[in-house]
C-alpha cells in the first residue's frame, strides 16, 4: 500500500494535537531488545520468546525491593518512535480503517504499551524477563505485579 | 498509623524526582466515578460495580469509531492525586514496608493506572462501563481493546 506524502494510508486521519502536554512522564529505565527496527519485532511477546532486560536507572534502586518474589510483571513502555496524531489508522494487515481507540497500534495520542512478563531473574537494577515485543532503547516508565486474585 | 511532617510512613523513603520530565502526556478525557475521596473507592473494580463514565475529548472522537464492537476495554489513567516520589512505601493494610515496582499503590514515578472494564454502551462520545475504581474527575490517558489470543 502506497504511502501519501504525510505518511498516511488511505482513510487515516491525523488531527492536530494540543500544544501543551497536561503532564510529564519520567522514564525510569531502558528495555533492551534484539529488535533494531520495527519490522523486526514480533508481532507479540510470548513466554517462549526471547529473553530481554529491563535496565532501571540508579535513581529507582530501592523501588525494586521485592520485586524478584513475583514471577509475572506489568511493564508500561513509552513508545517512543510513534506518532501521536491519527485518530483514524488503516492498518497495513488488515486494510479496514479504524479508530485509534478500537486499535492496539502503538500510534495513539499517548504512546503506552502495557505488556506483561514472566520475570526470570534480578540481577541489581537489570531484570531478566521474556514475554516483550518492543525496539531495543524503548523508555521504561513502570513496574508493578500482575494483578492477581487476591488484591 | 502515624505520619510524620513529611507524610512518611515509617519504614518509607523518598527520592528528589528529575528537574525536568522525558516526555508529555495528553489528558484525552475525563472520568466520571461516584467517588469523591480516595477512601470512598472500592479496593477494585469490578464487573459488579457501580456504572461509571468515560468521557472523551471532542478532539478525539473519531478515534473511537468501531469501539462499541469490543466488549472489554483497557482503560489508563492518570492519578492525579498521588506523590511520585516514593520508592519504597509502607501500606496501611499490610504495614509491610515494600519497593514500589512490587506494589500497585498510585504512588510510583508516573502514576498511571490500567484497568480492564466492561464496556456497557457508547453514546457518542461518551462510553459507560463497570469496572473501575478510581475517583470522580480523573484524567484519561488512553483506551484500547483488551488483548484477546487472536492478536
Amino acid at each position: 500500500m502506497q504511502n501519501s506524502d504525510d505518511g498516511l494510508r488511505p482513510g487515516e486521519v491525523a488531527v492536530a494535537p494540543p500544544d501543551l502536554s497536561d503532564a510529564g512522564v519520567l522514564f525510569i529505565g531502558t528495555i533492551r531488545t534484539p529488535w533494531r527496527s520495527r519490522d523486526e519485532c514480533p508481532k507479540r511477546g510470548s513466554s517462549d520468546g526471547s529473553i530481554c532486560s529491563i535496565v532501571v536507572d540508579e535513581r529507582w534502586r530501592l523501588a525494586l525491593t521485592d520485586i524478584a518474589g513475583h514471577r509475572r510483571i506489568q511493564v508500561l513502555y513509552w513508545m517512543h518512535k510513534a506518532r501521536r496524531d491519527l485518530v483514524l489508522q488503516t492498518p497495513y494487515r488488515t486494510g479496514l480503517t479504524t479508530g485509534t481507540f478500537a486499535l492496539r497500534s502503538p500510534v495513539r495520542p499517548n504512546p503506552i504499551a502495557v505488556s506483561v512478563v514472566d520475570l526470570l531473574a534480578v540481577d541489581g537494577t537489570t531484570l531478566h524477563v521474556r514475554g516483550l515485543d518492543c525496539l531495543d532503547g524503548t523508555p521504561l516508565i513502570d513496574l508493578k505485579p500482575e494483578r492477581n486474585h487476591e488484591d
